[in-house]
Parts: C-alpha cells; structure tokens; sequence
C-alpha cells in the first residue's frame, strides 16, 4: 500500500533511485578495494598510487576519492575486512581450546594459514604500520583491540583453571607473544617457511615465554 | 729501491694523482651518505630519490651511481655506518656486565639511545626490512650476527656462571629478546617514550622471557 502511494505522491521512482544510488555506491567501493588490494599485493603500498588503483578499478580518481578520502583508508579498509574474515575463526579456536599452548597455537594458526597466502599484502601492511601517522596507528589498535581480547582471554582461562600463576601478568605476556609472533612473519618471507613451521616455532617460544607464569 | 725506479720510470706524480683521485672519492661518498641521510630522515626511504639526494649533495645523478649501484645500498651503509658507532660501546656494556639482566640491558641502553635521536631514520629502516629483496636481507643478516653474537655471549656467561641451567636454548633466548626490543621502538615513534622507559619495560619483558632459563 504504502509502494502504491509513495508512486503516487513523489516521482515515481524515488526511493528505487535512492536504493539503486545506494547500491551503485557499495559496488564502486567494492570495485576499488578489489583493484587496490591486487595492486598493493603487486607492486607494495608506495608503489601503488590513486591514480594507478583508479584507472584499474576503470574510473576516475575523482571517483575514488569520492569513497575513500586518501590512499593510507582505502589501504585499511582492506585489511579492516580481512581482519573481520579472520577474527571469528581466532575466537573459536581460542575459546575451544583446553590448555594455553593449544589456544595461542589454534589463533594463530588461523592468522598464519590466512596471511603466509597473501604475504606481499602482509609485508606492505607491516611495512607501513612503522611510518603511518598517529591518527593510523591508534586506528589500528583500536581494530587490534579485539585480537589482544581473545589474546588475554585465554591467558585468563589458564589462570583460571589453574595452568598459570595467579600472579602472571596477562597484559605483558599477551604482548610478548604478539611480538614474537608478528617478527616469525620474516621467516615465511625470506625463507619461505611454511604455517607449520611458523607454528613449531611459536609453540617453543610460547614454551619460553610462559615457562616462569606456570603455576 | 723499487719506489725509486718507479718514481723514475712513471710520470712523476703518478701515486700523488691516485690519492687525490681516492680521496675525491672518498670525499664524494661522504658528501652523498650525508645528503642522503638527511634526506631519508625528512622524507622517509620511499620519499627520498636519488636525483633528490644527488642535488641535495650539489652533484648529478651520474656521479652518485658512480659511488653507489642503487637506493638500497645507499641506505643500508647509511645503516651500516651506525651498526659500527654502537657496536663497540654495545659489546663494552654486554662483556663487563655481573648479570645477564645487567648485560642485556646495558647492550640496549647504548641502542636504544642511539636510535631514539633519530627516529625517523630508524622506522625508514625497520619499514624497508620488510619489503627488501631477499639479497638485502642476507646482507643486513650479516651486519646483525655481531649483534647477536654479543647477545648469545651474554647469555652464555650467564649459564657459565650458573645464572642460567646448563639446557638453557641461548639462541632462542636471545632471539626472543630481539623480537621484543625491536618491537618495543612502536612506543618510542608512537607514544613517545624516553630510553629510560624502554629499557624499563624491557626489564619487565626479560624478567618474563628468562624465568624459565633460571638455574
């Protein structure tokens, strides 16, 4: 009733307008982050201009600037969504998991398996997280916030049911292994290292690391 | 003798005009290594070309490219240059340490202090570490095992002196350790954080990595 009205009242396309103006806007963002994300894959985040991810995407840079306002938030929207692929997938394999070992390893797992498929995107996004500006870095750990959650919760879960001291400290263990497990990310690129390696060793340095922590 | 009969043999000023000719040289790699790292603090390695660097050392790009092959070799004896200022003063705080804690710390205070005055140069670095070519990879490989050779010795006398059990992984120690010292430069560029706070956190995160190891 009310479709039937509104084609009366307004111009009688009026809101399949809007709709279809909608849509033609997610499809230009989706075909930008598409050329983007093979560009910065291929030739690095510096090697890939607006101007280039424009006329790959076939449109003009004046339409890119129209969804993205500059090259580093087309850049972190794409790995924004990758996080988003990942994300559920760590949760689970952390919350499954019965000891702290089998936690960390099965997030992990996850987030090597997904980036040792797509390292130069990986190498790029590393590259830039050391030179971005301020306002990108705490944008970055705002979306680095929810892996860090997961992170302490299964730490948490091990002093919880006993496997670690009440006294380990969560926060800077949490950090440690992250820190290690982003600087194993060199080994897949300079020698090639496969998931299982980067996981054999993360489990020693988990070994390492949490050895003074266990209860 | 032999010089003698050179010396009438040859034109006369023949080993004069080869020292001259090594010491333009010499004078002209230091007027680009100077130029260029001045130039790749402001502007960031991507940010800085050879023909910026070569006006900026009032010269053509024809006469850099007589001194260096390209952008990265430029940048890594800029790097190099560095590693050789910090590695006696690094080896002199590991070798005369009572502790390991006490090594490892004094080795990074020297680094640490080095490289928080000159940041900017220091995030170009780390950034290029993760995108260069395998070649520049085995390269700085290489600068780095002396590094890390003063790291292992640390670590070494401190199982030798029963600090540390006999079984301690000395290699994986002192790797982990890196990881984190490396990583920890983020709060320097981003939260601006003064040595002092550095090498406290850490001392925090070695207390953790070395539980383990403890004899």
């Amino acid at each position: 009733m009310s479709f039937v009205s509104l084609n009366i009242e307004s111009p009688t396309d009026a809101p399949v307008k809007l709709t279809r103006r909608a849509l033609a806007k997610q499809r230009t963002r989706e075909r930008v982050l598409s050329a983007a994300r093979r560009l910065f894959t291929e030739r690095g985040y510096e090697g890939a201009t607006i101007r280039d991810i424009a006329q790959a995407a076939g449109m003009s840079t004046g339409a890119v600037f129209a969804s993205f306002s500059d090259k580093s938030e087309l850049f972190d929207e794409i790995l924004t969504a990758d996080y988003e692929v990942i994300y559920a997938q760590m949760k689970q394999a952390g919350v499954n998991a019965a000891t702290v070992e089998e936690g960390v390893i099965g997030m992990f797992a996850v987030a090597y398996g997904f980036h040792v498929e797509q390292l130069p995107l990986l190498q790029a996004s590393i590259a830039v997280s050391w030179t971005r500006s301020e306002t990108a870095e705490r944008r970055n750990r705002g979306h680095l916030k929810h892996i860090f959650a997961l992170l302490n919760g299964v730490l948490t879960r091990g002093v919880e049911r006993g496997e670690l001291k009440t006294d380990a400290d969560v926060k800077l263990l949490a950090e440690i292994i992250w820190d290690v497990y982003v600087a194993n990310y060199r080994r897949a690129i300079f020698d090639a290292w496969s998931v299982e390696a980067l996981l054999s060793r993360l489990s020693d340095q988990l070994k390492v690391i949490l050895a003074g922590a266990r209860a």
